[in-house]
Formats: structure tokens, C-alpha cells, sequence
């Protein structure tokens, strides 16, 4: 009966393996696209921030307006490659994981089979053990031509299981590391771009030029007055060699006097305020 | 009344200066705040991904267990980056947009101030036309001081509200630029470690020795039948019998119960929007 037992906890222990990989392998695909689909909604959500940052940007002052675009650019093109890895995280983490389900079964299927035949080796056997008792001997023989049949095809079922237990072994540990594999070079690539991006955008960012904005908004506000727009501004007028406005006004308007007060007094008689 | 005039229109510039910096940082606050949000769900996701890995390693051959639990070590440690990366965006990009709520309300207040002065000052030079047109000289006189008054009252709140939001104006451009040079940085440095991390693992799962595991595997399946362990073992350790698990467990399994998880995560693909 040794034989019988052993043959009967190796089937148990091909269960388990394949059981174990159900269990994880399920649970890894539906976490991985969980991780995925968080991933998308992120995604989507600075999708929705690039569309603030551009609508924002087009009612601010030049600079900040071609920094915050620059800005919406790079997060933009980053959300494109975090596009590209939502879609290869599908294609080479999550949909091969899926693809275990229907490997499993067929495992399974193989598993039933070999069940199946050492059931019938056991009932030959135990019918053996009775007709050895009773002793008649031609249907003693008899029974041992079917127990050895019975075992035959035991172990050709046997030796069959192990050769699919052993390839969906093979096939599982290559295929997670494959998986793993493609995730962490999936991740690395889309980190690495982000990086890439971000670092330009940042330079960007650095770059920007608060006075030369301050300035353009103080021309505005006194551009109001329609005796300011005679000054010199810098967008408005593209042809004469006048660039920028005077430091002296800004230092000014910075100094709390208002140049508006000048304005004023050239409408009237300066006395009189 | 050209100078009224003007001023109710440098008033009204001002207004949509502050009504545009409240919208739109209001609106930038939520995105990052639901982006930070986001964020974080994505490392929780993973964080269950680390301990499904860790739990399912335990379970597998020595090779496999050691590169899993590298994997799974690796992403935890992004994970604690993306953790820094979320209480870094609530610090220096979340908050200081919050604040833009109280200090745009303070703004506004001032404006309501200065529409008041203008009001009076309007009704002030309105009464000066009227008198004019009756023309007695001593109420002219009066009529005149008065407008004269409420005119500096005018100018002394144009001139306070011009540096109020002048002040508003600098400090929302100056924070813009840092906030978003701060979203930037700390959107560089989680992946720059990111792609640190994931380089590491890379090597540890590239390294990986299936054949190792595959001895292993074979060994402890031929293990089973007493007459084959005369078979040489690639891996020497010799491992006990392993207690099998009750039949219950089996017979459950054979069943056809199957792990409820299963392709249940990867129902729908994350559309990009």
C-alpha cells in the first residue's frame, strides 16, 4: 500500500502547487490592474490640472503665462507616458496573469484524471487483499492481471501528471519572472521619462522673470488712465527700439508712491489735490 | 468724470484680478489636493501588492522566494518614496494654495473699500453739476470743498488699493512660481528614486536562476516515491517531508471552488479620457 499513499501525497502536493498559483496568480492580476486602473484615474486627474494650467495661464502677465505653459507641457507629455504605461502594464503585466486562469483549468483537468486512475488502482488492490484471504487461486490470478493493469495505467498517468505539473512549474516561474520583470522595467521607463521631463520643466520654472510680469501689470493698471498710454510698453508696441519701461516706475509704484498720483496731477492743476 | 470713469474701470481690473487668482488657485488647490489623494491610493494598492508578494514567496522554491521578496522590497521602498512624495505635495503645494482663501478675502475687503469712495465721490461731483447750473457762487464754494475732499478720500484708497493688490499680485506670482517649482522638484526626486529602486530589482529578477528551482521542484516531486530519492538533488538541503494539508482542503478545492479574485480585478480596462 506504500506505493499507492506516496503516489497519493505526490498528487496532493501538484494539487497544492497548482492550487498556490491560483490563488496568487489570481490575486497578483487583480491587484496589478487595480494598481493600473489607480494609476489611469492619476493620469486623469493631471489631465484635468493641464487643462486648468493652460486656461489659467492664457489671462496672466507674459512670463508667468509661457512658465505655467511649459509647466502644463511637461505635465502633460508625462501623463502621455504614464499613458504608455498603463497601456504596457496591461499588455505585459496584467493580461498574461489573465491567461493563467485557462492554464490552470487544463492543470486541473490533468490533476482529475490521475485521481481518477488511483481510485481504481485502490479498489483493485483492496479487492486483491479479499481474494487472498479466500484464497481460490485462478481467481486470485485473475485479480493480479487487473491490479498490475490498474498500476500500469497508474503510473503512466503518474509520470504524464509530472510532465504537465512540471511544465506549468517551468512555465509559471518563467513567466513571473517575465512579469515582474517587464513591470519593473514598465515602471523604470515611465519614471525615468518623468525625470527627464520634469527636470526641463524646472529650468523653466527657475527661469521665470516676477519683475519683468509686475511691470507689465503696473503698466495695465496705469494704462487705465488713458494719459499713461502714452508710455512705452513692451507688448504693445513691437517697432521702436523701447523695450521695457523705465526702472524708475516700478521702483516707484514698489516704494508706495503711485505714479498714478502723477497722472492725476497732469489731468489738473497739481494745487488742487 | 473721465477721471471716475477710469477709476471704476482700474477698480473693476483690479476685481477680476483677484476674481481670476480666486477661481483658479481655488481650482488648482482641489486638483492637487484630489492628485495628492490619488497618489496615495496608488501606494496603497501597491502596499497590498508587497504583502500578496511576500505572503506568496514563502510558499516558493528558494530562487524564486529570494527574487520575489527583492521585488517586493523594492516596491516597498517606492512605496515609502511615494509616501514622501504625498506629505510633501499636502506641505508645499496643497496648503499654501489654501491660503490663497483667506488672503484673497482680505483683498477683496479692500476693493469693497475703495467702490465705496468712489460711489461717494461720484454723487460728490453730480451735486458740484447741479449747483454749478444754479450758479450761487457761495454754495458752488462749498459744493467745490467737499468734492475736493472726497476726491483725496478717492485718491488715498486708489493709491491704499493700487498697493494692496500691487502686494497681492507680486506675492500670487512669486508663490505660483515657487509652488509649482516645488510640485516639480518633488515630483523629480520620487521618480529620480524610483527609477534608483527599480534599477536594483531589475538586476536581482534579471539574476534570477530558474533551473535552480526547477531541480528543486523535480527533487521534491520524485522525493515522494521512497525509490527515487537515490536521485542526485541539485540543492543538497534536505529538506523534511512537508506535513500535508488536511483533505478537506482539497476535496474543496477539486470542488471547483476557485479564488473569488480571479479576473474579477481586470474587468474593465481605465479608459483615458
Amino acid at each position: 500500500m506504500n506505493i499507492v499513499l506516496s503516489r497519493d501525497s505526490q498528487a496532493r502536493m501538484m494539487e497544492d502547487t497548482v492550487a498556490n498559483a491560483e490563488k496568487h496568480l489570481g490575486q497578483f492580476c487583480s491587484l496589478l490592474a487595480a494598481y493600473t486602473r489607480k494609476t489611469a484615474r492619476l493620469r486623469d486627474k493631471a489631465d484635468q490640472l493641464v487643462g486648468q494650467l493652460i486656461g489659467f495661464a492664457s489671462a496672466e502677465p507674459p512670463e508667468l503665462r509661457a512658465a505655467v505653459r511649459s509647466f502644463a507641457e511637461a505635465l502633460a507629455q508625462v501623463q502621455d507616458y504614464r499613458q504608455a504605461e498603463v497601456e504596457r502594464l496591461e499588455t505585459k503585466v496584467v493580461n498574461p496573469l489573465k491567461l493563467y486562469g485557462a492554464q490552470i483549468k487544463q492543470t486541473r483537468a490533468e490533476i482529475k484524471k490521475l485521481k481518477h486512475a488511483q481510485k481504481n488502482e485502490i479498489k483493485q488492490l483492496q479487492k486483491l487483499e479479499k481474494l487472498r484471504q479466500k484464497s481460490p487461486s485462478d481467481r486470485q490470478m485473475i485479480a493480479e492481471t487487473s491490479v498490475q493493469r490498474a498500476s500500469a495505467d497508474a503510473s503512466r498517468t503518474t509520470r504524464q501528471l509530472e510532465d504537465t505539473v512540471g511544465a506549468f512549474q517551468r512555465q509559471k516561474l518563467k513567466d513571473l519572472q517575465k512579469i515582474f520583470s517587464d513591470f519593473v522595467t514598465i515602471e523604470m521607463v515611465f519614471h525615468a521619462k518623468a525625470v527627464e521631463v520634469y527636470s526641463s520643466a524646472f529650468q523653466t520654472l527657475e527661469n521665470y522673470r516676477l519683475e519683468r510680469d509686475l511691470q507689465d501689470f503696473t503698466a495695465k493698471m496705469q494704462g487705465v488712465y488713458g494719459h499713461h498710454t502714452a508710455r512705452p510698453l513692451a507688448d504693445s508696441n513691437p517697432s521702436p527700439p523701447v523695450p521695457r519701461p523705465p526702472a524708475s516706475r516700478v521702483s516707484a509704484w514698489v516704494g508706495g508712491v503711485s505714479p498714478t498720483e502723477w497722472g492725476r496731477g497732469a489731468a489738473g492743476p497739481p494745487g488742487r489735490l
